[in-house]
């Protein structure tokens, strides 16, 4: 994790350390880095403070990114100073650990650990929970209407509520109606003519006839639901409304994604970190998007972006689009590659990278690869027969380039990114191990419930988990059996999250609509809901001058030190009590490892 | 029902008859009478249009109100031709449906006709879902986002949500800190003072520490969420926030409560009925309570009252603030009857009744009186004891009154009321069935839950029940077990309120809330909601005219003819279903009694 510029917590790296008698501190240089925000709205858009070209030459090699002073060094095989992943070790380290959570005596252990964690927070709660609920009430100013939560995954595509694009689409007709909104091979298209094609009038839609909500019939259908992104099932709307490329440059799209972002910033104390698409089945996905983002000033102070790559892969190739994974790979990373070396070169995507967090992995997880990730796996170059790689094959190329061009961003003072994959939402436990392996936090997380070693796993190492009770609910889990409450009980660290609002939320804030649902269902205290709004915090890429704003100043610690209860509303009780438990737990383990048997 | 002007169903009337080869027909001269909207907000509280005085003698004998034409007709014993009720019959009746529902073949019958009920409309439902869905896509202009909702179950004094009582104590310190608020025996005092007093400062104030609203600590416990009625657990809070009488009026109440009814206005397809309370411990209440509401034009298009009587004769007459019971019913009722026959001399009262539309009674019901009700049981005047009466003797005596008033109201020309009970949120099974004898519908029913005949009744007689799963979720039924959607399911005409805003939600549109998180819990498809809301507006206190405009010209009529879908977007083939349905039940039993067997 560290090495890729990712967050990993204090606590256990010293606990890991211990154990071999080393002592553990955190190399700050080594943390993820964030744009800062600026005072002046102007600023986000200058491209005079942009460095210089380095004309660095780059290549891909078996998948990776590699940076070279120029061709020559290429040719040499020398590449520049950064960090490159080990296929290798990483291939050891996976087998290790599918072998760890097969272990009889392993999962023996960890099912143990995990019961008694639920049995100690049950105890804590009762002895503690009026003491909590007293510190809370002594905090004047602060509740959890004023703590601040960040809506830690969202995609922008479905980031605005049905009611609110039914309104939009109406509004746009009432003005638009004559405007060339629609081009394809064959026709070009105004507004009215588009919806005369489609014979309806926008005036008579209703959230019914948008049918963009998920029903009883998305439940364990993720093919239906995707179908959902179409309003009133028809693609063309979805190409005018809900897409950055289309014959009105996305204005559309943009127009609505600003109206949520206003309406967070209303609201105040809200944040989102909507995901924006980049296939890779072409070089030029990247600069269209930035171009979008910049020319409409798709810009939120309330908002954080993040890159969604769905995995496609079978899709492109069957159509020919691509002809191998590796190509795939390069249209994903390479235009990124060369923003950082020549931002000159590449202004509007070195503008839209700069407010750019994170990279997300986004498919139906459901759908089973039936291929298996080895050192003998066919390098991505290789791979160009129609089969999709399997999701670990996915997540460690993703990872591995996102390694390097961290080293190399951070070299040239610019942010990082985190790789924050969806992960566990259905199919294999394999996944959850990838993740575990290469994610700086995950979405979803509900086959940890299949799992008790990654699921202590997950706990031990507190890597953050973005749930979506909601979402779960129409497509994979019914609410009253989501793992949620047991996960934040056992003390995993869980944020609450919309997923798709278009297709699931009913109000006007669907943020708070998620936490009213799961505070009324699973019974949740203020104390616990002010936790998982910090732990929101915490995962989502805010910048440090941000998260120093609204947690306090060390927020980076574990602990009740690292909490700011004037801020946070989270009680020191709570504080401590997790602390100590994770602690407790890591000793044991340390306790273990030292004695003779 | 009918004699009481309250409403009945026709269907269930006709199949009555029809068994005994009569035909029923509605009598509108019998439906109960609401005030007609006006066009002119200054025609509200006109009182040159009241009634003539008619200085009629009024008497309270054996609990219930008599009218006669002057003083020497109350001594020959003569009453004027209203209509007076049967205590006798009202017995026999209370005890041949005692032992109906106890008797083992009904139970088995009703039982397996409920069971049976069920797996129909999982059929209708697997048949049918998605052509409901198709005939609400095809109505246009219609979603259940505009289709008009009543919140048919809320307490005024808890009807803002927390945020919003915070907001306005805060508010109200600024600008009116000096102001006298606070007057009891001992002492005078400023709003700074009291919160001195209190040492607290309101700007220090968080919804944590304001500390109203319901958490794990009142489940089973209604006693200590009664406590939360007390903002900061100060009762004086509550005495100047949510009280009509107090050192400033009721001012700051008023204040509040129109707050709520101009957002209900701005959401414009919400209304609201919110419950005033009479407590019958003065006859001096429901001056006071006219005056408050006229004094600061208490008055939302989108709000119809209720008044709420507490069961708390016990707790008065341990304080000996009462001689006997008769003389709570006397505070109760005879105040109004001296409005309705002298509106002259009451006018600010006459203005309060017309927009009064039915009476509740509330309580704990959980507590057990031990007093069974019979025609031994000691008359109102008689009961002296500090031992509280039981639900059905208080709910006896509650229709008796609102009968004959509602008599005299309609020879009058005056708006009727309708009895709207809590019953069965907890407690004896007794207390559904006085309320299936009295009351035009109810609120909660859970416990209908627990006995299959009575159940059985209800659908029968299609009696609307108000249900609130979000309260019950904090007192006495956790979310995931409340029968909302069994009953809906069966065809029990169920409506969703909120029951205190104030305790149980989180957000904005406590209303939408409740229906968002039924939808997601449930499962409730677009039909299911838009039916609950249907129900909720036949249910509720609005005019015939509003119920017309909001349902179409035929809502009085039963089944599909009713229905109106372009107003209500329920699909005819669910109105058909449920039409059919209670038909072949009804039938069933019709069928049953003619065969010899």
């Amino acid at each position: 994790m560290m090495k890729s510029f990712q967050r990993f917590p204090k606590t256990p790296s010293q606990f890991l350390r211990a154990i071999e008698n080393e002592v553990w501190k955190p190399n700050e240089e080594m943390w993820p880095v964030f744009t800062s925000p600026v005072k002046d709205s102007a600023d986000l858009w200058k491209t005079d403070n942009l460095p210089e070209n380095l004309n660095y030459h780059t290549e891909m090699k078996e998948g990776v990114v590699y940076v070279y002073a120029d061709k020559e060094a290429a040719a040499r095989g020398e590449p520049m100073d950064l960090s490159y992943p080990n296929l290798e070790v990483f291939i050891d380290d996976m087998n290790f650990l599918l072998a760890l959570i097969a272990k009889g005596p392993v999962k023996t252990y960890t099912h143990r650990r995990l019961r008694f964690l639920s049995s100690k927070f049950n105890v804590h709660e009762m002895l503690n929970e009026m003491e909590e609920l007293k510190e809370l009430k002594n905090n004047p100013h602060r509740d959890f209407y004023n703590c601040r939560k960040v809506d830690t995954h969202i995609h922008a595509a479905a980031c605005m509520n049905q009611k609110h694009l039914l309104r939009f689409i109406k509004k746009s007709y009432r003005i638009d109606a004559e405007r060339v909104v629609y081009k394809s091979k064959d026709e070009t298209l105004t507004l009215r003519q588009l919806f005369e094609k489609l014979n309806l009038h926008p005036s008579d839609l209703t959230v019914d006839s948008l049918d963009v909500h998920a029903g009883r019939q998305t439940f364990q259908r993720f093919d239906k639901f995707n179908a959902k992104y179409n309003p009133v099932g028809a693609s063309e709307l979805r190409d005018i409304y809900l897409k950055t490329e289309n014959a009105i440059n996305g204005e559309y799209f943009a127009t609505i994604i600003k109206e949520v972002g206003s309406d967070l910033e209303d609201a105040k104390y809200q944040y989102a970190e909507p995901r924006l698409s980049i296939y890779g089945c072409s070089p030029e996905e990247w600069p269209k998007l930035a171009k979008w983002f910049t020319q409409h000033r798709v810009y939120s102070p309330n908002m954080r972006w993040m890159i969604q790559v769905p995995r496609i892969y079978d899709v492109f190739r069957a159509k020919n689009f691509l002809p191998h994974f590796g190509k795939m790979l390069e249209n994903i990373f390479l235009p990124v590659f060369e923003a950082t070396i020549n931002p000159q070169d590449n202004k509007e995507l070195s503008v839209f990278l700069r407010h750019v967090t994170g990279f997300d992995s986004v498919d139906d997880e459901s759908k089973h690869s039936g291929h298996m990730f080895s050192t003998k796996s066919p390098k991505p170059e290789e791979w160009n027969h129609e089969k999709n790689p399997s999701y670990s094959y996915y997540l460690y190329y993703m990872y591995a380039n996102i390694l390097v061009l961290n080293h190399l961003r951070r070299k040239r003072g610019m942010n990082t990114f985190l790789f924050r994959p969806h992960c566990g939402e259905a199919g294999s436990l394999t996944h959850l191990l990838a993740a575990f392996m290469t994610a700086d936090n995950i979405s979803h997380g509900l086959n940890l419930m299949k799992s008790p070693v990654l699921q202590y796993l997950y706990f031990l190492a507190q890597i953050p988990i973005a749930m979506s009770p909601l979402s779960n609910n129409s497509l994979f889990l019914e609410y009253a059996k989501n793992p949620l409450l047991d996960f934040h009980q056992k003390g995993l660290m869980v944020s609450l999250s919309t997923d798709d609002p278009m297709q699931f939320h009913y109000t006007k804030e669907p943020l708070m609509e998620e936490y009213a649902i799961a505070a009324q269902v699973f019974k949740l205290s203020t104390c616990d809901m002010c936790e998982i709004a910090r732990n929101s915090v915490l995962q989502c890429g805010l910048s440090h001058e941000e998260k120093l704003h609204i947690l306090g100043k060390n927020y980076h610690e574990d602990g009740p030190q690292g909490n700011n209860i004037s801020r946070t509303n989270v009680a020191q009780i709570r504080m401590a009590y997790r602390y100590e438990t994770l602690c407790y737990e890591l000793d044991l383990m340390a306790e273990g490892l030292k004695s003779p048997d």
